[in-house]
């Protein structure tokens, strides 16, 4: 038995920064017993991901930190059957695009090499079982229920989107997890899951959510918006171009695309390197930013530094100024690994012909 | 290269009866090669079978006659999702069922043992190829195209029901087939297979369409009216109690429900016996009738009985009777296969519970 002062504690590093959690007792259950909960984020590889992808890795490090048994699920059936403009091989190849980046991510947060699985859809979906357990799903569901969902399937076009819940379904049967971790966008999806598992024989699983990264532009982060969202391996000038065109008026707090950047991805960013490597040239806090009388600042927390922006203590431009640094900091040992990485240069091309 | 006299022979007993053919050139090619041409009947092991699968399987045994290779597809997989009430061991249990069923029937039509083959849908649907290709399938299909491929289709409660058309469709090619065979009901699905197969890379099929049988009512054959089908097992009180329900009203041959089993099923049922085994119990023709005059006319053809039907000639009562006589010793020889089987007894209590 774990004592229960470290229980709590790594259920509270789980719990870190969720906006929902279904089936707590669960996994503090197996904590109690001294296991290793065992818990999964999915991922479809469709577009090139972006900043805000590092809000559910900077998860992961935190389920691994917590002692959690951790699988990135990289979804490329999902993705060639929500998508339907892409062929397979194509998927197959942003797959590989997808493991480049999230390992190359998760390298950067100092997650230790390993500790976190790489498992493809496919590899276990294709299989007898899992197609039988797939039809018998469908069997139990009316079509409406699928259309309910997600934004996704309230219209499909293509049959193939009607398919497209079944699968992460049943991924928390077959890649035997305690819980699945996702964006509150998901919500939908999780609760088909706890209403159909159980109904197939199968265990309901806890569900973790995290909030979702408003655009740069203050509405959603969407890849039809292209200065909404900084990829990963955009160069410098560009990073800096978006944050500089980004909504943020001096003073307003609310619809300000910059500081929810900051509070969602920035800061919880150095947050988790000054836990994992310690400070980097010389950085007391986890945020540094001029100030109005032009004192540098370091910030411990995103609530400081939203005071002193409301407050008028921090302008929009000193506020872009370091976000600059700050994004540019995080994005250079991603561009450095790209560099040196012909394999990943290679699929690149494949994954994403048109760029 | 076979001759030409026997090309157009075959080619007629492979046409004989049916109402539609799409690529009858593919199939003449193939015999003016000297090859057998390779075609399936498809059936959905759900209801018990009754009168009208004399109707495909008679032309089962004319494909075979025409030198053609064989197949009867049970389809499982289509059957569970179709009717998605019953669970996939009783649709394990019918298929048995309708192995027995369908193999007593060939054996009565003096089909010769293991010319045809026998194979479950989901002996290959299961496979991670075929599972790849339903799911490209899906890619390409509108879901509104879907509904347009059959009226079971059109208001799909279940999502398994929309699933049903890329089974059949992409059996022709894991069947490696030249024709599908079926019913004037399976238009829409074979216009879908048409389409989409070359889309997937697979070559177009022929496709073979039979009349599909009215009820003995006059109207459509279906389970929830049970007078208006007779199943095969039926004992010969049951049988001779609907016949006399059946619509045929004297003198008029439209709507006549039992002039249509007459036409579709008996009287071809006949001819093949004689051109199979030869007359039984002295009859000359094809069906005998007691007429009006109380002599007994030996017909040789549909048209001639129909012809003294229409003209007062024959009784609805003296047509009753001599029916029932010749339903029943058709049969009589399943009655017997199924009294002689203790294996297909037991199945039928699994198959069919509620009974």
């Amino acid at each position: 038995m774990a004592n229960q002062a470290s229980i709590e504690q790594k259920l509270k590093m789980i719990k870190r920064g969720l906006t929902e959690v279904n089936g707590e007792d669960s996994i503090r259950q197996l904590l109690e017993e001294g296991k290793s909960p065992k818990g999964y984020w999915a991922t479809a590889p469709t577009g090139r991901p972006h900043l805000a992808y590092f809000v559910p890795l900077l998860k992961l490090a935190d389920f691994v930190k917590a002692g959690a048994d951790v699988t990135v699920l990289f979804c490329d059936l999902y993705a060639f059957l929500v998508n339907y403009k892409h062929s397979w091989e194509t998927v197959g190849h942003r797959t590989t695009y997808y493991k480049h980046i999230v390992g190359a991510v998760l390298r950067t947060l100092g997650v230790p090499e390993n500790t976190v699985h790489f498992v493809e859809g496919s590899s276990y979906e294709l299989s007898k079982e899992f197609s039988l357990d797939n039809y018998k799903l469908s069997v139990l569901t009316d079509v409406n229920e699928v259309k309910e969902t997600g934004s996704e399937y309230r219209n499909p076009g293509k049959l193939s989107v009607l398919f497209c819940p079944g699968l992460p379904a049943l991924a928390e049967e077959y890649l035997n997890c305690d819980f699945q971790f996702g964006g509150e966008d998901q919500a939908g999806l999780f609760a088909f899951n706890e209403r159909f598992l159980p109904q197939l024989g199968y265990r309901k699983r806890a569900h973790l959510m995290n909030p979702m990264v408003p655009g740069l532009q203050g509405t959603k982060m969407s890849s039809s918006v292209p200065d909404s969202k900084i990829e990963f391996l955009e160069d410098p000038e560009s990073v800096r171009h978006k944050i500089y065109n980004s909504s943020c008026e001096d003073g307003k707090v609310s619809g300000n695309g910059l500081l929810s950047l900051l509070k969602l991805v920035v800061i919880p960013f150095n947050q988790n390197r000054l836990e994992s490597v310690g400070a980097i040239d010389g950085d007391k806090g986890v945020f540094d930013v001029t100030s109005e009388n032009g004192d540098v600042k370091s910030y411990t927390s995103y609530d400081d530094l939203e005071a002193d922006f409301a407050a008028g203590k921090i302008s929009s431009g000193h506020l872009k100024e370091a976000t600059v640094k700050a994004v540019n900091a995080m994005l250079d040992p991603l561009r450095k690994q790209y560099e040196e990485s012909k394999e990943w240069q290679a699929v690149d091309k494949l994954a994403y012909p048109e760029d």
